[in-house]
C-alpha cells in the first residue's frame, strides 16, 4: 500500500505524498520497509534550511523564493515547523495564507509540522518528511523553522544549506536566540533591509564573520545578502546564492560530509527514539509506571532505572 | 570525593556546590553512586519554572522574585538557561548583571547553562543541576528559561509550579511560541504591566483560560497576575502565589502526580541519553563511522541502522 504511495507521489500525485508523510510520521510498525525505501530513493533534492528569530519575516521570504524558484523551472516542496499549538489553533495562519498563492502550482508542495506532540517528535517528523519529500523527486525541499531550541539546531543539520535571516531591530533577547543559529549559517540574509537599521545589521553580521576568520582556500565565503520579501527584492539574488552553494558542496567534498554528519544525527536521534520506546513498550508498561513511582518516592534513582529498563528489553530481530 | 562534595554543599560551602555541578554536568563514568546519592537527598526543594517569550523581562523578574523570597527567609537557588553561543560570548550578561546585588548573598545561588552543546545536552544537564541545589538543601530552586523549543518545554515538567511570563506589545510571532507554554502554565504573569497594552494581554490570558474551561471542585483556578519586575509590583504576590499552588499540590495529591511525572520524563531522558552513548561507543566507533557512512550513500537506511547499533552492544551490568 505505502511502497504505491510513493510510486503516486513520485508521479506527482500530492493526496498521495501527503499521505505519505502522514503515514510515516504516525509511524506504525510495519512502517521498516517503507522507510528503507523512502531512504533508497532519496539523495538527489537541495535541502534548503530557512531559520530565524520571531519576527523576521522568513515566511514571507520563504513564499518569495518558492517564487524566484518556480521561474526557474524548480520543483519545491516546503516543510514548515510551526510552533503553534492545538490550544490557539493557528496561530502562524497569517503565514501560510502566504503561501496560498501556490496552491494551485503542482510544483509546489507545503507541509507545516506541529512542535506539538512527543518528545522530539516534530525533529523527527520534519526529517521524515524532507525524506519523503526527497524521495518523491522534489528539486529543492524548504524546511522553515523559528530557529529557537536545540530542536531546531538539529533539524538543521539535514540541510544541505543554511540560510540564516536576521531583521534589523529586534531587541538584544531576540538577537541571543540568533547567535546559536550564526554557527550554522552558510548564508546570511539581513531581511526587511529597507529599513533604516539594516546597515548596521549586516555590518555586525559582518564583523562577527571577520571574527570567525577566513575561509580556507576551498572554503565558502559566507555571504551577507539583503532582501526585502515583501516586494521580492534580492529574493532572484538568494536563489543564485543558493545553487551556488550546492555547487561549492557537491565540488569541494563537503556534500558528502555533511550528508555523513547527517547520516550519524538520524542515526543518533532514531536511537533515542527506539530507546524510549523500548523503556516504556506496552509489555513493559508495568515495569516503566512502578519505576517512575519508586522514582519519584526516592526509592530509585532515575539513572539506575533507565539502565535496567532498556537492559531488561529482550533484543529484538531486526 | 564527590559524596564529600555533596556533604559541604549541604553545609552551605558555595564552591564545592559549584563543582559537585560542574561534576554531574561532565558525567564521568563512576557518578552513578554519586548520582544515586543526590536523588536520594533530594524531594524537598520547590522547583519554580520561570519562562517565557523572549524580551518579556523574566531575568529580572527572576532577580525581583529572588529578593521577595529572600525577604521571606528562603534560601533561593536559580538554573538559568542561556542560549548564548560561544560565538558572541555573554550575549545575556546583561541579564545575569541584574542578579549582581545577590553575589553576596549566601542565600542564593545563581548558575547559568549554555544552550551550547551536545545534543539533549542542556536538559540534562539543568535537570541535573536542579538535583544537586534539592539535594544540597535549598528551599526554592528556580529555573529560568527563554521557554521556546521542545526542549525547555521538556525541562519545565521537573518544576513543581511554572510559571508564564508575557508581556504587553509582542509580535504575533513571539505570541506565537508562547503559545506551547500556555499548556504549562500554573501562574500567569503579565510582566511590564505598566505598558499601556497589557490590559489587552491579561484580558486574551483571561480568555484563553476561560475556552480552556474551569478547573475542577479542587483544582486550582490559574491566575493571571501582574508585575512591572523593574520596581518590583506585584511580585510579592508572585511569591505569595507560588507559596499557594505548593500548598494547593502537597494538599490535593496533585504533587504525588507530578512527581512521577517527571520521574517518567528523566527515566525516558537518560535511556535516550544511554542510547546515543551506546550506538557511539567508543568500543562500537567504527562501527557507528561505517553505518553512518552507508546511510549516507544510500546502502543503508538510518532505522536498520540505529537498531543494529543499539542491538549489537552487548548488555551491561547495572
Amino acid at each position: 500500500m505505502s511502497s504505491s504511495l510513493l510510486t503516486r507521489a513520485r508521479a506527482g500525485d500530492a493526496p498521495s505524498l501527503s499521505r505519505l508523510i502522514s503515514l510515516v510520521e504516525s509511524r506504525p510498525p510495519e512502517l521498516d520497509s517503507v522507510l528503507q525505501e523512502i531512504h533508497a530513493a532519496g539523495g538527489r533534492a537541495h535541502v534548503i534550511g530557512i531559520t530565524g528569530a520571531p519576527g523576521s519575516g522568513k515566511s514571507t521570504l520563504v513564499a518569495a523564493l518558492v517564487r524566484a524558484l518556480r521561474r526557474r523551472g524548480r520543483t519545491v516542496g516546503v516543510v514548515a515547523v510551526d510552533p503553534s499549538s492545538s490550544l490557539t489553533g493557528g496561530a502562524l495562519l497569517g503565514d501560510r495564507i502566504r503561501m496560498q498563492e501556490h496552491v494551485l502550482d503542482r510544483g509546489v508542495f507545503v507541509r507545516s509540522m506541529s512542535t506539538r506532540g512527543a518528545l522530539g517528535g516534530v525533529s523527527r517528523a520534519t526529517v521524515d518528511a524532507v525524506a519523503v519529500l526527497d524521495a518523491a523527486g522534489w528539486d529543492d525541499v524548504i524546511v522553515e523553522t523559528v530557529g529557537v531550541g536545540q530542536d531546531e539546531v538539529d533539524i538543521m543539520r539535514i540541510a544541505h544549506t543554511t540560510a540564516v535571516v536576521s531583521v534589523p531591530g529586534l531587541g538584544d533577547d531576540v538577537q541571543a536566540i540568533k547567535a546559536g543559529l550564526l554557527e550554522i549559517a552558510d548564508i546570511h540574509v539581513v531581511n526587511k533591509a529597507d529599513r533604516p537599521e539594516a546597515d548596521r545589521t549586516a555590518a555586525e553580521l559582518l564583523s562577527m564573520l571577520t571574527l570567525a576568520g577566513p575561509p580556507g582556500a576551498d572554503g565558502w565565503a559566507i555571504p551577507v545578502l539583503r532582501t526585502v520579501a515583501l516586494d521580492g527584492t534580492g529574493v532572484d539574488e538568494l536563489a543564485d546564492t543558493l545553487a551556488a552553494h550546492v555547487e561549492w558542496l557537491r565540488g569541494s567534498g563537503e556534500m558528502e560530509r555533511r550528508e555523513e554528519a547527517a547520516a550519524a544525527a538520524r542515526i543518533r536521534s532514531i536511537a533515542r527514539e527506539l530507546a524510549v520506546a523500548r523503556v516504556q513498550s506496552p509489555a513493559d508498561g508495568t515495569a516503566f509506571a512502578a519505576c517512575a513511582r519508586a522514582v519519584a518516592r526516592r526509592e530509585l534513582d532515575p539513572h539506575t532505572a533507565a539502565r535496567s529498563l532498556l537492559d531488561a528489553r529482550p533484543l529484538e530481530t531486526v
